[in-house]
C-alpha cells in the first residue's frame, strides 16, 4: 500500500509542478520544455531534494519519450521530407559534421578522455525538431524555403545523430572498439531508416481497408499505438535509440493523421506523459558540480554549440543568401531530447562523469534559451508574411 | 539498458497480445474487456508463462484504472447521479449486506472459525466497478438509469466497504475493535464525497475563466490531468480507492467535457493505458492451487458471490422492473482490487489460512469472468438504443 501512495504522490507532484514550471516559462516568452527541465533541477535529488523519481517514475518518463517523438513524426510527412531531401541532407551532414569536431577538439585540449570527449561531441550534434518547428509554427513561417530546409535536416540530423549514437556507444563498450558490430549496427540502421521512410508509409496505406473492418472501436489509434511500441522496440533491438523507431512509427501514420484524427489523440498521450521526460532530465542535473571552473566550460561549450551549428548548417545553403543561410543556421541551434540521451547513455555506461553530463544540460538549456529569440528576429523581417498568416490564424480559430 | 529492453519488451507484447484477445472476443460478440483479462491469464506466470507483469508494468496498469475512471466520470454528470442517489445507496447497502451474510453462512457451516468466516465474507463485498463501467462504455450504454444507478452505487459500495473493511481488521487485532480511527476514516470519506459532487464542478466553473487565459496550450487538459491525479491521490490517503478518486474528478469536469473536448483526448490515454490494467488482473489469476475439494468450495462460493449481488443489489430497484434489477445486479457483480486486498490482510495476519485465500483468488476471478459477458446480453436487447448509439458514434467519428 505504501509504495502505491508513493507512486501516486510522485505522478501528481511532478506533473503539476513541471507543468506549473512550463506555464511561468511560456509567459516570460520562453520555451516551455526548459520550465519543465528546470522543475526537475529544482525539486529534484539535486536542488530542494523534495522529490527523487523513482523507477516507476523514470520508465514513464521513458514511455513519455516515446509519445514525444511520436508526436514529431505524425507532423512531419515522408514527402516533405524528400522534395528538400538533398540540400537537407547536406546541411544536416555539416551540421554534424562541425559541432562534432568543434566539440571533440575542445574537450580533447581540455584534457578529458577520448570516450568522454566523443559522447559530448555527439551529445552536441542533434538539434531539437520539437523546439525548431514549434517556434516557427508559432510565427506562421512553416511554408517559408528555409523553414521546409530546416525541418528535413533536422530530421535527418536526428537520424544521422541516432546512428552517430549507435557508433559511439559501439565504440564505448567494453573490450574497446569492434568495428563488426558497429558497422552491423550502422547498416541496420542505414536499412531500418530506408524502410521505414520508403515502405512503412505504403505498408499503412494498404493496411487502410483491414483497418476499417476491425472491431475494436478506435482500431487506427489502437494500431498507431501498437506500432509505436513495436518500433521502439525494434529500434532498441537493432542498436538505435527508442523515440527514433517511435519517430519513424509516427512518419508512417502521418499521412492518415488527419483522417483518423490521431494527432490531436497521440497530443494528449504525449501532453499527460512528456512532463515526466523533461522532469527526470532535469532531476538528473547534478548541480553541485558547478563550480566557477566549470561554469566558464559550459559557457564556452554553449558558445561552441551555438556557432558550430550556425556555421555548418548555413554554409551548405549559402548559395540561397546569406539570410536563408543565417536562418537555416540558428533554425538548427537548439538542442534537445536527443543530446540530453546521448549524454545520459554516456552516464549509465560510465563512459561519462557528472561534470560533462552537467556540462551537456547547460548546453541544451542554453541553445534552447538563445536560438527562439535570435530566430525570431531573423524571420520577423517577412512582415507582410507573418501579418497575413497571423490573421488566417485567428480567423481559424 | 537491458532492464529498459524488457520493459518496452512488456509494454508491446501486453499491448498487442490484450488488443488482439479484445479484438477475437469482440468478434465473437463477447465484452473486449474479458479478452483483455483471459489474454493475462493466457500468458501469465499461471498460464503459459510468457510473461511476468514487471512492477513497472503493474504500476502503469494502476495508472491505467485512473484514466479507466476518469473516463466514465467524465461522461457522468454529477446531477445524473444525484438523482438516482437514494436508491443507489440502497443498492450498495443490500448489496453488502446479503453477499456478508451468504458468505459468512456457508463458510460457518463448512466449519470454519468465525475470524476466517467474517474475512471471507467480508472479501465478497466489495464491487469493482471498473468492468463493469468498462463494458457499459463499449457498449454506449453510460447513459441508462440502470447504469447511473451502479455508479452511484460503486460509490457508495467504495465508502461502504471500506468501513467494513476498517472493522473486520480492526476486530482481528489483538485488544479488538479501536472504533475511532474507523469512525474519522469513515467521516472523511463521507465528507470526501460530498464535497466531490456537490462543490467541486462549481470550483472548475469558476477556474474557467483563469483556464483561458492561461499561456499553457491545451490547458483545460493539464489541469483536468492534475486534478485527476490529485485526486487519485487524495482518496488513497483517506483510504478509499484511487479509482474513486480519479471517478469525482471525471464527474467535476464533465459539465466542461465537451466545450474542452477533453473526452476523445482522456479516451486516447485510457485506450493505451487500459490494456494493461486488464492484462494484469488476469495475470494475477493463480489456477495452481486447486484440487477437486477445493474447486467444489471455489464454485459455490463463485456462485453465492455472483447470486447475493444480483439479489442483493436487484431487489432495490425492483421496482423499476424486474430488466432493470438484473442489470444492475448483474454490474455489481464483478469483485476486484479490493477483495484480493481484505483476503490477504487476512493472510498476513494468519486469520484466514491459504485455501480459503485461494478461494477468494477464484471468486475473484470468476466474477470478473462472467459478469461481462451476462451484462452484455442483458443490455444488448436495448437494441433500438444500442443502435441509436452506434450511429451517434460512427457520426462523431
Amino acid at each position: 500500500m505504501h509504495s502505491t501512495n508513493d507512486f501516486l504522490f510522485q505522478l501528481f507532484l511532478i506533473f503539476v509542478w513541471a507543468k506549473f514550471c512550463g506555464e511561468v516559462f511560456e509567459r516570460l516568452r520562453m520555451p516551455a520544455v526548459l520550465g519543465e527541465i528546470l522543475a526537475g533541477v529544482l525539486i529534484g535529488p539535486f536542488g530542494a531534494q523534495l522529490v527523487a523519481p523513482s523507477d516507476a517514475i523514470n520508465d514513464v518518463a521513458q514511455i513519455g519519450a516515446i509519445f514525444l517523438l511520436f508526436t514529431v513524426g505524425l507532423e512531419t510527412h515522408p514527402k516533405d521530407l524528400l522534395s528538400v531531401g538533398r540540400t537537407s541532407l547536406y546541411v544536416a551532414l555539416a551540421g554534424i559534421i562541425v559541432p562534432f569536431a568543434c566539440g571533440f577538439t575542445y574537450m580533447m585540449l581540455r584534457e578529458h578522455a577520448a570516450a568522454e570527449a566523443t559522447f559530448v561531441a555527439a551529445a552536441m550534434v542533434a538539434t531539437s525538431v520539437g523546439i525548431t518547428a514549434r517556434v516557427l509554427s508559432d510565427m506562421g513561417m512553416l511554408q517559408a524555403r528555409a523553414s521546409r530546409i530546416i525541418l528535413g535536416a533536422a530530421v535527418f540530423d536526428d537520424i544521422l545523430g541516432m546512428i552517430l549514437l549507435g557508433v559511439v556507444a559501439g565504440l564505448a563498450t567494453p573490450g574497446g572498439a569492434r568495428w563488426a558490430p558497429v558497422l552491423v549496427t550502422s547498416l541496420e540502421a542505414v536499412a531500418f531508416t530506408l524502410i521505414m521512410i520508403f515502405y512503412a508509409p505504403r505498408v499503412v496505406r494498404r493496411m487502410e481497408p483491414g483497418l476499417e473492418r476491425m472491431s475494436t472501436p478506435d482500431a487506427p489509434l489502437v494500431i498507431a499505438l501498437a506500432i509505436c511500441l513495436g518500433l521502439s522496440y525494434a529500434a532498441v533491438k537493432i542498436g538505435m535509440a527508442a523515440i527514433i523507431g517511435a519517430f519513424f512509427a509516427g512518419l508512417a501514420f502521418a499521412e492518415y493523421s488527419p483522417r483518423w484524427n490521431l494527432r490531436p489523440r497521440v497530443l494528449a498521450i504525449n501532453e499527460f506523459l512528456a512532463p515526466f521526460f523533461f522532469f527526470s532530465m532535469g532531476a538528473r542535473l547534478n548541480t553541485t558540480v558547478f563550480d566557477g571552473h566549470l561554469l566558464v566550460s559550459a559557457v564556452v561549450i554553449s558558445i561552441l554549440a551555438l556557432l558550430s551549428k550556425l556555421l555548418g548548417c548555413g554554409l551548405p545553403v549559402l548559395r540561397f543568401g546569406w539570410r536563408t543561410a543565417a536562418k537555416v543556421g540558428m533554425g538548427m541551434v537548439p538542442r534537445g531530447e536527443v543530446g540530453l540521451i546521448v549524454a545520459l547513455v554516456g552516464l549509465q555506461l560510465n563512459i561519462i562523469s557528472p561534470s560533462p553530463y552537467a556540462l551537456v544540460i547547460f548546453m541544451t538549456g542554453a541553445t534552447t534559451l538563445v536560438a527562439p529569440p535570435l530566430l525570431k528576429m531573423l524571420f520577423r523581417d517577412d512582415g507582410a508574411n507573418r501579418r497575413v498568416t497571423a490573421e488566417e490564424r485567428s480567423v481559424a480559430m
